[in-house]
């Protein structure tokens, strides 16, 4: 049984959101010194981190590279769409929330060939469903499937869409956002293209840079195929490798909390070991809550440990923004939800928080109700239908 | 007569590389806690901070906004470039360095039409070859100018730019990068569309965002330019005016970080009083290296307060590589130059240090070349040419 971990040491909130999350005190000392970019030891920093994410893809890594690019987590979906699609390419993108929708927008900036299957708020895209869109159309050439969609939480059956784009011989682009680092995933099964990730997941470094893994051969094809020159992952990685610089100023204490966070990760035993405290976190949140009567939008097989969707109480004394200052109050941020037909929150699972903490947050929301006066927490009917309609599947 | 700034706390080496610099460790404390980039303590801190940069500007700033974009300053200049130019319209790009030529390059990226001046290595444009330039080409919208070029140092010629665009019924967009906080700039000479800058500059954040600073009107009219969603300005500019939050996840860290900065800046007197410690800085610099022997590029009056190239001496003796190593384990971090005609190397003079620092610096390079057993500091004859040009304009 570890040690508790200590909670926020000035005493902000924890923070219960996907990205931003709460960070170690440690992650965070690792900020306090000024770095040159262009000097030596700091390209040991790049270095080490670069060969640091690499290790965590598992075998098969040694025909891909790590290139890590400014700016946030949509930066570098973005960068990935722009860099591994060619001018011609056509993409088949995978919504179920509002990263899969934020990739097909992204395509529609680039003026490039795409196409879309929107399963709505959360319902999953499933294996067979892009067997049947790549048959039907031989011009697309790669398939973007978002892992983790924390719109709803829902973890999406990544194994099933890379295979069914494997079968049909087309390439896959994973949006793994809030999962890399705390979900295990396999190479030899998904066979990506690329994929991208962000140092304030997972990994629990701050923000302000992500990364794209890629193979090695696919970013040496992709020179001259991006729109942007900032985003440019083929031009990064390859002035990466020659010089061991960025291009551009890199965000350089974010970088080196990160290699902090990093060897922390490490020391808990890599993925494994987090994937192992994270679903211990949404088991005490879930098993919590649904004490005090909540009802999560997902069933079980498919929450995923990085954040979980509930539905708001059906009774009128309950208020969402109440709750979220009620909650602050007791040091918890939360989200708020992002359903279009019923109303929600959700309750992140990630970050340097423990089962003891979790206890902690359905402590809170307990307590928020008793202070609303919420006699219930039961969700309205409609909510139920919800449900049954992930229960058909 | 200020007391003298304090020196790193942890020991690390001057960053007398403009960006990243030598930031106070009150700046990079502020980086110890985690925000919530939803929640109403984060957006009071961008608020605070947009209307902090835009308090820089001096009067006429009503006409203005600022917003804030995640990523380095190159990402900042592309965002400014694709959210202002509109798809058919088409930029005289003015270059005399690394920065210029980097904003032309975005131009070809971005696929809309640009003609290039290109002064070579520093020598400036001028009002007159602006004023040409337009005259003999009317298809030209707008008129890119980089304030100072951090390739050679130079501060270029930005008013007689100015007028000479006002002039002509164009548009000016300014890459005041390394400048703006730092060397004062009126708004009622430039009347610029639009302008950017970076966090880890003149205001002394850290690296990991920039800000585009543009008339309000020119927002609104930019709707649908951009080239890329992640650096499209009106769309971000759009979002925090309606909800206060960046459209995606914020350097959350960075951002505290430079609210701390600002609050300093204004503390020490706002852009005059920054100007008058770097100027200081600059001029102990100079007078210092001079006495060694060292010969700058630049003749006095186009010396900027933000990097002096200074030419690397004709003595064999003399190995650059060499001299960056001993000024490193003096505690001083340089730049190399970027010249193409004559080797040359760069020492900036912003960031937290002040001219008693400065007079270290060219006592560790005084001791660099004894070290190295330098005898002359002088420069080889083919540097005396370069200085000729200039002093012919």
């Amino acid at each position: 049984m570890p040690a508790p971990l200590p909670p926020p040491k000035l005493g902000e909130p924890y923070l219960l959101t996907p990205g931003p999350l709460t960070t170690s005190f440690g992650v965070k000392e690792a900020m306090l010194k000024d770095w040159g970019s262009w000097d030596d030891d700091f390209r040991a920093l790049t270095r080490e981190i670069r060969a640091g994410i690499l290790d965590l893809i598992g075998p098969g890594a040694e025909a891909y590279d790590c290139v890590p690019i400014q700016g946030s987590g949509s930066y570098c979906v973005e960068a990935m769409l722009g860099t591994f699609v060619p001018k011609d390419g056509k993409v088949l993108v995978l919504a179920n929330g509002a990263y899969g929708l934020r990739a097909a927008q992204t395509m529609t900036y680039l003026n490039r060939a795409h196409t879309l299957i929107d399963k709505g708020d959360y319902l999953p895209p499933r294996g067979d469903d892009v067997a049947h869109a790549l048959a039907e159309d031989p011009a697309i050439t790669h398939v973007l499937a978002i892992h983790c969609e924390t719109s709803s939480g829902i973890l999406n059956p990544i194994d099933e869409i890379a295979e069914a784009t494997h079968a049909a011989g087309r390439k896959l682009l994973i949006d793994s956002m809030s999962a890399f680092g705390g979900v295990p995933m396999d190479l030899a099964t998904l066979r990506y293209t690329a994929m991208v990730s962000s140092a304030n997941k997972c990994i629990e470094g701050v923000p302000g840079f992500g990364f794209v893994i890629a193979r090695t051969s696919e970013l040496e094809a992709a020179k001259g195929n991006c729109h942007s020159l900032s985003l440019d992952v083929e031009a990064q990685w390859s002035t990466m490798s020659k010089t061991g610089q960025w291009r551009f100023t890199p965000p350089t204490h974010v970088v080196a909390a990160f290699r902090e966070a990093l060897r922390a990760h490490a020391q808990e035993g890599g993925v494994e070991g987090r994937a192992a405290r994270y679903s211990n976190n949404r088991d005490a949140l879930v098993t919590g809550m649904r004490a005090l009567g909540f009802e999560t939008l997902l069933d079980d097989r498919w929450l995923s440990p990085i954040i979980v969707t509930f539905f708001c109480p059906a009774d009128p004394a309950f208020q969402f923004s109440q709750f979220y200052d009620l909650m602050k109050s007791k040091g918890f941020i939360i989200y708020p939800g992002k359903l279009t037909v019923v109303d929600s929150f959700r309750i992140g699972c990630i970050g340097q928080m423990d089962a003891h903490v979790m206890n902690l947050v359905v402590e809170a929301a307990r307590d928020a109700l008793s202070d609303m006066g919420v006699v219930s927490a039961a969700p309205p009917a409609i909510a139920l239908n919800e449900r049954k309609k992930l229960a058909a599947l």
